[in-house]
């Protein structure tokens, strides 16, 4: 089996209801997205994909229509928290709000992805990792073996 | 154990037989190759590796002589389809070809940098992991747990 | 569960007694340091870090206390080795010498940060690895599932 990985990049603001830091201030990240599926490369000269896990466009379509298309230029905020409001004013003004019914950490974020991801990828395709970048220097992972 | 990785490129074009997109038309990509050892690091003061699971120029050598100066400047296709005869006009016109047993995908180089590596390691090193891109945002993998 | 990173940079001397190779003379390098925990991201909107497996800005105090602020700007040898007077003799004349009881190897490096870092984290976070680069093409790690 073989992986392959496309990277994504989404500008998102995220606020952290509760949070006792700065991040309890609404601010923003240049996410930068890995996405990683596992499978046996087709062997088949007659197939267009030949020697192919997946496409890499067809993974990387997928990836912005569930995530990054959804996701770019949004607020998100957790919606289970006095923050739904806040929400409602901005979109009153004509902003993109995220309604998450979760804390939208990176490791939330995470969650989230893997499970949008994987109901839309070919059955013979494993979702293997997930990273999600928040800068440069900071990340989460997310793998499939850490899951139960 | 510790694992140590070494990275490389090499500049190669390849040609996809039967693909449905842009890769049908030679191209070529800044190729970057991760090769990860693994091993223990050597105990011994009177050791001239001592500390070290291979010396990290002794790898450099074994990838250079079996893949980059192998494959670097040269164009990769597959000589299992029609496009061996397109080959064999480049080859009289002075260019490098390398005919590949498998569609030239990175996942099937992969295949082939690992059986090319894997001979050439120390007995008690093991190939644990090769990553290669294709492009900045595009990559594949091979682990050594995935294959069975 | 879900693993975070965070990752540091020092710029540190090391020096290999008995070294067939140019690394046998003191030089240095900026060293990459990625430290990866793994845990299971609270689920409390009550708690402070909801969200989160570890605050990045906790582990990062951690990290910069045991390995950054130690082994910044500094020489590391083998104290176990002739190195140890070579040492002594920087030591007077006002340089930071770090004593090793092992060949500072980016391999041995790895162990010694492993031990220190598990020490200071929170009980249900787990260490999960470690890279460091020693240049931009070469770095070790250390996989928790590597060690017996």
């Amino acid at each position: 089996m073989i992986r392959i990985t496309k990277i994504f990049t989404f500008e998102t603001a995220h606020i952290l209801y509760g949070y006792d830091g700065k991040c309890k201030n609404m601010h923003g990240h240049s996410y930068k997205l890995f996405v990683t599926v596992k499978g046996n490369p087709i062997n088949d000269l007659d197939h267009s994909k030949n020697g192919m896990v997946m496409d890499f466009g067809d993974l990387k379509k997928i990836v912005n229509s569930q995530i990054v298309n959804e996701w770019d230029h949004a607020v998100m905020l957790n919606a289970n928290s006095p923050h739904k409001g806040l929400g409602q004013n901005l979109e009153k003004e004509g902003h993109k709000v995220i309604y998450c019914d979760f804390q939208p950490t990176c490791e939330n974020m995470l969650y989230e992805i893997a499970k949008k991801i994987k109901n839309k990828l070919p059955l013979e395709i494993q979702l293997a990792y997930l990273k999600l970048h928040e800068t440069e220097n900071s990340f989460g992972e997310w793998f499939a073996e850490d899951q139960v």
